[in-house]
């Protein structure tokens, strides 16, 4: 269990630190932002933002690193949202 | 220090865990999916299991609990999507 529970973690690491790169693409190519709620996106990044300060916290560099590449896609998003909105 | 990590922890959770509420509400009345990436929903359902699974490894209840939360909400949206495109 021990190789498979650091490769999970690793894995959900990555796989949120990148989730938002494939949005803030599209958001930022078609410019529409009609269908992207504001409130998730503040509560996310205020969310991710707790994340890494947490992660300072605990000394957790992978907690640091992969919310601060996942707070980098989400305030994409928010800014676009804002400007649009 | 101590009580302000505690917080900021559950701070954290609780944003994470409720942000995409106000995404998912929209996207059931508005039934407007066009704004959505596809591969973001996807890419962040895995991540957020793995997440839940790492937090079983990690004997976490904070982790489960908050991202089981959040995958509830995540994956509604990512139905929503596959249904509509």
């Amino acid at each position: 269990m021990n190789i498979l529970g650091e490769f999970l973690g690793y894995l959900a690491g990555i796989c949120t630190a990148v989730a938002f790169l494939p949005q803030s693409i599209e958001t930022i190519k078609t410019k529409n932002v009609k269908g992207l709620s504001l409130a998730t996106y503040l509560i996310y990044c205020t969310g991710i933002l707790s994340w890494i300060l947490y992660g300072a916290y605990l000394h957790s560099i992978q907690m640091i690193v992969f919310n601060a590449i996942s707070l980098v896609f989400a305030s994409i998003i928010l800014y676009m949202i804002i400007r649009q909105k």
